[in-house]
């Protein structure tokens, strides 16, 4: 989940859930007209970052099934507009170049920090995953494969590992398509077990765009969607980033 | 989550959401009196390990807040009946001697699985948290320090981390509450953004138990109250375990 504003939420939360919009920062105003087009959005995500490892490439541990459904998206990126989201260490990397409140508090030391979904480094022992967005349809598929470190039951996928993978989905889904950076809901409905080291297939859609806010679905399944893992909804809340000038 | 059978799941996938219960696999046979009480359950729960680690108690990453609360539910489980949670690495250590299906699967390798919400090692990295479960209110506290390894937006803990611990504290109080095992469902609402290195508190009660459901809500604020940061809502099927014969 990408959010950019703790004093916004504390606004939010002080007028309970959504509240008029009016309250928010006025950094964040999202009463202007969101002027990024998703092209702009896009090509401003998938930047090269050379210095920094991109998570979302094949490693050994992925197995048979990952690897080939990751190659046929790889295809559709030449011919069907889809794009392969790189992924970095941290959500800063995602969005440098642009203002975010608290930056400087003492809780944010950029040293020593590494986003969620990424936070086990050795391959194949946590979470892997690529996420391919298709712009002109808003949609995503995320490519999940679970490591022995995110376990519920034994065996198994822990059904809170899935949730946040959904969360983390969504999150770049929403803000690719219409710069929604704040999770203001998220529903799961689960189904069946996913077992470690097998494919999941994440398919992330984006609902409608509609009074600043973004709904989003997700249903998770087997590659031959022969089993429904989960389904899940979210909504999440426009807000233009801005421009970091500082770094003109 | 604590979830015990994937081919049950199947078959739970296989009718839509909550089927009749009556098509769950014989081995977990609900339409059974839930004969454990919770004190057996607890009892049960909260053996001693001396040769796994318990992550539930203090290290030196602890900052005050989270510290001085912990000892003030220690000295409540000397005087209200407060029961400090163990937390073993995996759920297998917390349901010794009960069977579970597909034990024996090939993604069940004993040697190399960690709960999900137990996936960093390194103190201070990712999770901290300890549960505290009151057994004759049926409700429990987590006490919940994001490390900077659980990241959403920088210098705050990813919504998923938050949704995950929740639903791990919603599965050992609905499996202690009333052997409620399988997470049917889960919704969040985010208020804040919980700053990593903070504390919050999770405060979690079973609304009611029914039909064979347990209905449990959450709300997470800070230790002083005045800064809500989500409210969360889950179902968990009940189902009796039952004893592993092999290992007597």
């Amino acid at each position: 989940m990408l959010r950019t504003g703790f004093q916004m939420a504390v606004i939010l939360g002080h007028h309970g859930a959504l509240p008029g919009l009016t309250h928010l920062l006025p950094r964040f105003n999202p009463a202007s007209a969101f002027g990024s087009s998703t092209e702009t959005l896009v090509s401003r995500f998938c930047w090269e970052m050379t210095e920094s490892k991109n998570y979302a490439l094949p490693n050994a541990s992925w197995g048979p099934d990952m690897l080939s459904l990751y190659h046929e998206f790889l295809e559709k990126t030449k011919t069907e507009g889809w794009v392969r989201l790189p992924s970095f260490r941290s959500n800063r990397n995602h969005i440098q170049g642009f203002k975010l409140p608290l930056e400087s508090s003492a809780n944010s030391d950029k040293s020593d920090s590494r986003l969620f979904t990424r936070c086990i480094e050795r391959e194949g022992q946590g979470y892997e995953y690529v996420i391919f967005f298709q712009p002109s349809e808003k949609k995503s598929i995320c490519l999940f494969q679970p490591g022995p470190y995110l376990e519920g039951a034994p065996g198994f996928a822990h059904g809170g590992s899935l949730a946040a993978l959904i969360d983390e989905t969504f999150s770049k889904t929403a803000y690719l398509s219409g710069e929604g950076l704040l999770t203001v809901n998220f529903n799961i409905k689960f189904k069946n077990l996913i077992p470690l080291g097998s494919l999941a297939v994440l398919n992330v859609n984006v609902e409608k765009i509609e009074d600043h806010k973004i709904y989003l679905s997700c249903v998770t399944q087997s590659r031959d969607q022969q089993t429904v893992y989960a389904k899940a909804s979210g909504t999440f809340l426009q807000m233009q980033l801005e421009e970091d000038s500082s770094q003109h």
